[in-house]
């Protein structure tokens, strides 16, 4: 990958940076693409924000942006247009500039594990939803499935007030679904998910009563620590479908590349290529 | 060349980014090197500079800049410390970030022409030198002779009064130097410069008297078009050892090197790395 003056400039932005993992994914996809574009991280902390993003986003080989912690609340009043997603979750993890500058955020984290369950077999039309935890990943979740066309979304948070405030935006934009917030109980439900960080400390409660879950379910979580959570473990041995958390990273970044205008890809083909270094 | 969150970020500063060559020198030595830092064109206006050089100094992940037009001089106010060399030419083009968040400037424009005559076996201590250019290389290259230790600058510019703000800012830091100021005469120096845009355009007049400069003499040109200007084969003919304009531009990268910290390497290593795209 050669970057010239005539590459566009994906902006990584975030802060601590020495996690990122994108760098490792798109680099090797737009080399072996022949794109001329690279994704730099760019740390900026929370309080940097206000006088850095712009400052980025107005750089003149500027194409768009990944935006991570602690940025992706802080930067949707900057933008020029936002999608439903975005004013569902509250947040924005994709800025892209127009050709007239034009600023344009969208979110993508709930979308890489919609993607990631339809891919797997998962019908989503008329599906009911569980969503346990209703901060920035499970508000993203929420608004995805909204998106794709779910009857009935149940929402949950240990802070009551949180799921309450996203089941508010839910019914704004989305009045065709169902939306309910009560305790995180999995039973009846087509799809179950985890959007707490319980699993990542071993010796975490499950997120939810496995005993409760039914077979048919198809569970997800959005836990990147292990291939498979303790949830995961439980639902794969009641007969369920899993999804894990790795799969929302991959399958979010097709979505991503349409968003930017670099075509698409599988997420097989990024994962065949990313050099992620750990 | 994998960047990640970890990679050392040198940003390339100026505009326009298209013509800018230094991430296809920087970034093979680097890869190379195995080195993780990554030399990322960012493409900021005159307009633009005091909302975005203070953004981009502050990511945490930035290491240092390269500073091109029309950035060169705007950027001194906004820095630390400056070497004399800043505060000789009125300009800088690199940047780096101390462990304590201090910015640091220099300037290595006149330091690739200066070594680049050095390593061609030219004699610097006690040498007399003719500048033909008091602009930002012009200036640039008489503040790295003057540090090189010369006895004697002879500037010459069109705008006469430009020379005399650059031989005020000679005599200033380096009292040491006899420094005049008047019309191009090459005669009797030991080195001839031209810092002027002379031998850009076909047809253009020669800026200097050939036939009044000795056999003897160094002869060196700023001007990067051709390998060979009209002035260079002139010299050439006379018998003079010459300089083209692309030496300056890779003798001054081992400057940049060490100003950084990335160890050092030498032109011939860098040259046959680069992967220069026309």
């Amino acid at each position: 990958m050669d970057i010239s003056g005539r590459t566009g400039l994906v902006a990584h932005l975030g802060y601590p940076t020495g996690s990122f993992k994108a760098p490792m994914i798109y680099n090797p996809w737009f080399e072996a693409k022949g794109i001329d574009a690279v994704v730099v991280p760019m740390g900026v902390t929370a309080e940097a924000a206000a006088a850095t993003l712009p400052a980025v986003f107005g750089l003149t080989n500027f194409r768009g942006a990944l935006i991570t912690m602690p940025l992706k609340v802080l930067v949707v009043p900057m933008l020029d247009e936002v999608s439903t997603r975005v004013k569902v979750a509250g947040s924005c993890n994709a800025v892209r500039r127009e050709a007239d500058g034009r600023l344009v955020g969208d979110m993508f984290d709930g979308e890489g594990f919609v993607r990631g369950i339809a891919r797997k077999g998962c019908r989503l039309a008329g599906a009911s939803v569980v969503v346990s935890g209703a901060g920035g990943v499970g508000s993203a979740i929420a608004a995805s499935f909204a998106l794709a066309g779910v009857a009935r979304l149940a929402l949950h948070d240990l802070d009551s007030a949180s799921a309450e405030r996203l089941a508010a935006r839910l019914r704004l934009h989305h009045p065709e679904v169902e939306v309910t917030t009560g305790p995180a109980d999995p039973k009846g439900f087509d799809v179950v998910v985890n959007a707490t960080p319980l699993g990542m400390k071993s010796g975490d409660p499950l997120p939810f009563d496995v005993e409760r879950i039914d077979p048919t379910s198809f569970v997800g979580d959005v836990v990147m620590k292990e291939e498979t959570t303790p949830l995961l473990a439980a639902a794969k041995a009641r007969g369920c479908r899993i999804q894990i958390g790795v799969d929302m990273l991959f399958e979010q970044i097709p979505a991503y590349l349409e968003f930017f205008g670099f075509g698409s890809a599988t997420p097989e083909e990024l994962k065949a290529l990313a050099r992620i270094r750990y």
